[in-house]
């Protein structure tokens, strides 16, 4: 039994007195003791592949901020990895590959990913997260949507327009299902091992839904999520399709417990286009985080009533690096002292 | 008179036989003629504050493609230089601006644009290419949206998120409408001294509208719009609003004439929220043109059909640099050939 479970309760529609509050990217930069650690550790990677270290930064927002949901420090990018397509993670710059997709037949080269082998590092780092948190709070496991990975695996690196991706779904559609699928297959197993090792709910980040056409959304992205969610039935599902505002009634009909939303999403609209079937996660602008004090807890406030409840306090989007950390804890503390 | 007069007559809702078509960034890098003549001459900014060299990149898709439609050769940012801040183009990076606008002091340094003292070089450029011309095809000039010219007077350069830009509208609000109007004045001369040297549209581009939140784009960036298509009234308008999904219904209440879609919007939905209140213009993935002929020619099919008629054909953004223009003509040549 954990003894905040705020967020495993709003997840399958009980009845809460307040909602719960964690915030997407609350274990990295913003804080000083991960900075600090990051100097000290010669590269992202050598954090992310390291047990201890995973743990350490998962419990830094857990013990600063007082949030009632711990998300284990991974990235999305270990499954391209785990499949085959080794990544760096550079300075300000972001994530690279040193080899991409971009025939069909180097699709041959891949594998699907085999958690046991490939990705012992996440699921042990889980099982030390869950001993320090000690059922005090759920924690959340993730990994990136199959359409996302897929991006990532033809790109090589982060892009404005995706559209060396968005082309080979054009010259390739074949070929992309076939990689989609392994993606898919492999997220599975992942996720699999993920609630295995003791995570209390799941997050499937679409960070690249929001390039794609409506159209293509509904061909080469929504099937593979839905297969996910059909996949996974022991712990509650989250589904965060950045961008894909077009997508929502689409996500609403999906096998998951909880859609987020993004700052662009009017809450209103959104709750009208979801109409009740899922609890709704987000969407606080991250930039309303510089704002002053006063204007800060205000926009809390007015999104806290907006939603109303089976809500999920959060932001659109990752909390941006240099936001000041007692503008954080501030917008923390004002979820937490609400009540319907 | 102009001969073809396609795309005014869409724009002003009369019946027309078939679509007009031209492609945002028509004028640029898929044209060998223009990537020879950028290796000519030194600088992207030497090509765009040079009349007759305006005139001639102008004129090399209208002579390549036959499109429907011309428009003028500069950029959104001789704004912002003609106010006080000049740009540099870095070569394959982007706009970088050396001063910006860090505080609402610096706001003070800054002037309102006069056509005539600072941007003669597009005007005088307008009337050389209206003699090239020769009244064939309309000519269509263009500004940026206000928000999105703050955007860069507060950034400096391009950016994922726009973060600096936004944190300026939380933290600053009454410096923000300051600014913004000081750039709906200017742009409301620029467009005036356009229209005046010979313009027959004018099309107002808010390439980062999509990353502002509803509530935010009704505060900050449509109450300038608005502004501006009231002022102009003796040419058709065009407002493109890129990612704004939001503002859809508000666009259409606009005083303007045609709304510009971006490839994310269905087509079926947004004619169901502008309603047959304005002409629409778009929304053609520009990935789409890296596709197989087959597929390129069926997909225009079905976005010339999913459209019916009061549409503008074109592309839902700027064309890549690396399309095959061949794939260019094939889109070009599919819609001239359609009939309603």
């Amino acid at each position: 039994m954990i003894k905040n479970d705020l967020l495993l309760r709003v997840a399958t529609q009980e009845h809460v007195e307040r909602p719960p509050v964690w915030l997407m990217r609350q274990a990295g930069r913003i804080l000083p003791e991960y900075r600090a650690l990051r100097e000290k550790v010669n590269g992202f990677k050598n954090l992310v592949e390291n047990p201890e270290l995973v743990c350490e930064v998962t419990m830094q927002p857990v013990r600063a901020l007082h949030v009632d949901a711990a998300i284990m420090f991974s990235d999305i990018l270990v499954i391209p990895e785990a499949m085959g397509l080794p990544y760096q993670m550079v300075e300000s710059k972001g994530p690279w590959f040193e080899k991409t997709i971009d025939t069909p037949t180097d699709i041959q080269q891949l594998r699907l990913a085999n958690p046991e082998a490939d990705l012992k590092f996440v699921t042990d780092g889980i099982k030390l997260i869950k001993t320090e948190l000690n059922n005090t709070i759920p924690l959340i496991g993730f990994a990136g949507a199959p359409w996302t990975i897929f991006s990532y695996m033809i790109e090589g690196k982060g892009s404005k327009t995706f559209s060396k991706a968005r082309t080979f779904l054009y010259r390739h559609p074949e070929a992309s299902h076939t990689l989609l699928q392994m993606i898919t297959d492999s997220t599975i197993v992942y996720l699999k091992a993920q609630i295995a090792a003791g995570v209390n709910l799941v997050q499937l980040f679409d960070s690249w839904a929001g390039i794609l056409s409506p159209k293509q959304y509904d061909t080469f992205s929504m099937p593979y999520i839905k297969q996910i969610c059909d996949a996974i039935t022991t712990v509650p599902k989250t589904v965060f399709a950045k961008g894909a505002f077009f997508a929502r009634a689409a996500l609403s009909d999906l096998n998951c417990n909880v859609i987020g939303l993004d700052w662009n999403m009017d809450i209103a609209e959104s709750k009208a286009i979801i109409n009740g079937k899922k609890a709704l996660q987000g969407n606080f602008d991250p930039c309303g985080l510089f704002a002053d004090k006063t204007t800060l807890v205000q926009e809390t406030i007015s999104m806290l009533n907006a939603f109303g409840t089976n809500h999920i306090a959060n932001l659109g989007h990752g909390v941006y690096p240099d936001t000041p950390l007692d503008n954080v804890k501030l917008f923390v503390d004002t979820v937490q002292a609400h009540r319907y």
